[in-house]
């Protein structure tokens, strides 16, 4: 199939593209906030009629028990091409905290060549690009070389429910032969990545309660306990100063790093300085038995992502605080099971805590880590899309995020899938002033136009 | 002199009393957050215009570095009779947390015997009941039996530093025989304590800081040291979980209790049952070689009395933060310097500190403990007082909060202070739904006048 018509119709269509993605990013559809539902809800509307005027069909909104799904296809390529089953994600991460944006969160701005908006990276502008490369095949030449299926997400910034019970019961809907996510990173700006490895997820809520309400700390202290001061305690024994984590059996379904596989990834290109000053961090840190590169994608992780209690106005307040709210997630590789490691993290914690303080857990989510085969005839195809447009073959990684749905493909789809991110490590994606960098939108479009057309090879998907 | 004359008109002008505490516990004084600062002032003027109104002279509103202090005297008693000083403070704590107030913190309602507003108890309806005292006498006989000086303070809930820095400087204004102070609670209803012993305080803000963003905590998670965990394993470190302090030299200058004295504080009688119910909490804790009523008032103690950082909206968000801030207070005894603890708690922080993480702190103010002598004349007043208004002399106790000002009394005027409780240990102080027992403040003004005739002894002040 000629690519000539669909790459001339996405030049020739960039400033409107352009131009939807900004309406797009205008949508604060943060899945976490209860009260921003309703918007959640109009960014999946807006999404469903984008693909309609791409051109797809059978373009559903479908209602879950939280956030719908937006589900689109074009299966007219024919039964002996291939299908492919892309994947993106609508909704965002909390824009907290405001004070530190340079520009408003939801009021995306096009400064130096980055488009300055929270899910400007992560990940609309990512899983937009698919949207405009299959328009671009549509509305340009009438047809696609191979069939497509959009599933997309609402959920992926909080827990992911409605996907994961979707996927099970709708095997046939969302059968393909490969699937694509474009919710990743290249190494830079001329280096693309395809990632090969995702860690896996385990998230939870813990109120740790001492005195059934806040007391005077000059009348009560010493003669009841301080949640925060117990919290302190927990967190000592969930993992060392080191990075390593201290609950029992949380390491024993760990797959250890191979020697091939630890080669691989000395590879990588990291510029430890440079990184580090991206970071903004005094020194690097970590388990020193491990490289960064390993440590930042291959092992699992701990890490308390918010703690409030007590007084947090102002000045000061001589309160004993009645209860201490805390979020921790782990990140997972394989072989560990979250639901297990979450039984695991409570048992230890109640295990640990005095009788003088109470515990509560809520489970925020869990997905298994994934390693997909990076000798595919499809990966192949994402490298030479690669190839064409950046000018270098991607780098092989294992990234350190986590994308659920990867392992839901795997298990319930039997498909592998090819990420193909378009992100760059500064895009300070969950941070204020994330951003999106405007040529990799260009060349996104670009790239999947090369991609999809790659996969149509005699074989390819064999 | 007879006091019939003032205790009828305490008894006659009991409600427009109730009615003008009501309006002083409407003006939210909250000293520690900068946006009241003008109704601190206004508490300031308030309590000035009701000093001069009670006939006291020489009333001044005393502008200082932050919160003004309100003096006022009566000086006609005569040379030969002793000279009392009365301290309170019109500032209040914070109220938050604001939704677990069942009425309004500044609109204060009395039910079923309990005045309920923040600052109620403390310390606006103890130091109230002075100012009416010293009206019954001055309205109702025109002059009173001994010679009396109010110092009245705006900034004991948030460090106190504008006082500490007057009473040094200003110590002819304020030479008197003996020093009262209302701002402690009585054991129960029926019985009245006198606190002999107070703990001091030494308070401190401290941010830890690692990355200078947040960071997404999959794609930097391993790889760069979380604040909040590492704030984990300093809380660990600095005291452990039996509630002994870990800081290197903490427990050198703590006076060791005397067998005497552990047998007075064996006599207080303690219901622990009711106490703990009281708390809400599950079990009592702390150190277990000391007894509760040791722990409360006579050993040091480590609280963290706040703590936020992250995300802390509602669900999840997988962030590595920038930041986490914490709010930590040490109550002292005698002989524990604040600024020598506060210099080794930073410098054992310091020591403990990766490479990775920085640390600054602000020092919030510190005092130190005192103990006072109970076989003083003007303790044995005050024991008559009580036991002619209430029934039955008052339990000599020492008390875990911190009033600063008893030290500075005892450095620089070189006077004794009686603190004479009205509150009740029940009376949610520095929490939601704050309150006084209305019987209190009635009964606190008859024994404040039995209080200042009965110091018009000839030798009870020698």
């Amino acid at each position: 199939m000629p690519l000539r018509t669909p790459l001339q119709y996405a030049h020739t269509h960039l400033n409107r593209h352009m131009a939807e993605l900004l309406d797009f990013l205008r949508i604060p559809s943060i899945s976490t906030q209860p009260e921003r539902t309703p918007d959640v809800h109009r960014a999946a509307d807006w999404l469903a009629e984008s693909l309609r005027h791409a051109g797809l069909e059978h373009v559903q909104v479908i209602a879950t028990q939280r956030h719908p799904l937006v589900y689109a296809d074009w299966l007219h390529a024919g039964p002996e091409k291939p299908t492919v089953l892309i994947y993106g994600h609508y909704d965002v991460q909390p824009a907290e905290p405001l004070a530190l944006w340079h520009t408003p969160p939801f009021e995306p701005v096009v400064i130096d060549d980055y488009i300055y908006a929270r899910g400007a990276a992560d990940d609309k502008g990512q899983a937009y690009i698919h949207v405009k490369a299959v328009e671009a095949f549509l509305q340009g030449s009438g047809r696609l070389p191979v069939n497509v299926k959009f599933i997309m997400e609402g959920e992926e910034e909080s827990g992911g429910e409605s996907l994961a019970a979707f996927v099970p019961q709708q095997t046939a809907l969302l059968a393909a032969d490969v699937a694509v996510i474009s919710d990743t990173a290249m190494v830079s700006k001329d280096v693309p990545a395809i990632v090969y490895g995702l860690r896996g997820m385990c998230y939870i809520l813990m109120d740790l309660t001492g005195p059934g309400r806040d007391l005077h700390s000059g009348g009560f202290g010493g003669g009841i306990n301080n949640p925060i001061n117990a919290l302190g305690h927990l967190l000592a024994r969930l993992k060392d100063e080191e990075g390593h984590i201290l609950i029992p059996g949380f390491y024993d379904k760990v797959r250890p790093l191979s020697a091939e596989e630890r080669a691989v990834l000395a590879k990588f290109p990291l510029d430890e300085a440079a990184w580090l000053a991206e970071t903004g961090a005094p020194a690097a840190w970590g388990e020193p038995e491990y490289t960064l590169v390993e440590r930042l994608g291959a092992r699992p992780t701990l890490d308390v992502n918010g703690v409030i209690g007590g007084y947090t106005g102002p000045g000061s307040k001589t309160v004993l605080p009645s209860t201490v709210h805390a979020k921790i997630s782990m990140r997972l590789v394989p072989d560990q099971d979250p639901l297990e490691v979450r039984d695991l993290f409570c048992r230890y914690v109640e295990s640990l805590l005095p009788p003088s303080i109470k515990v509560t857990f809520t489970f925020r989510g869990g997905a298994p880590a994934s390693i997909t085969d990076y000798n595919t005839p499809a990966v192949k195809a994402a490298e030479r899309a690669y190839a064409t447009v950046f000018g270098r073959e991607p780098v092989l990684m294992r990234e350190g995020g986590s994308i659920p749905v990867v392992g839901l493909f795997q298990q319930h789809l039997g498909v592998e899938t090819v990420l193909m991110g378009f992100g760059l490590p500064d895009d300070k994606i969950h941070a204020p002033n994330e951003r999106f960098y405007v040529p990799n939108y260009v060349r996104g479009i670009q790239t999947v136009i090369h991609f999809l057309a790659g996969l149509d090879v005699p074989g390819s998907m064999a």
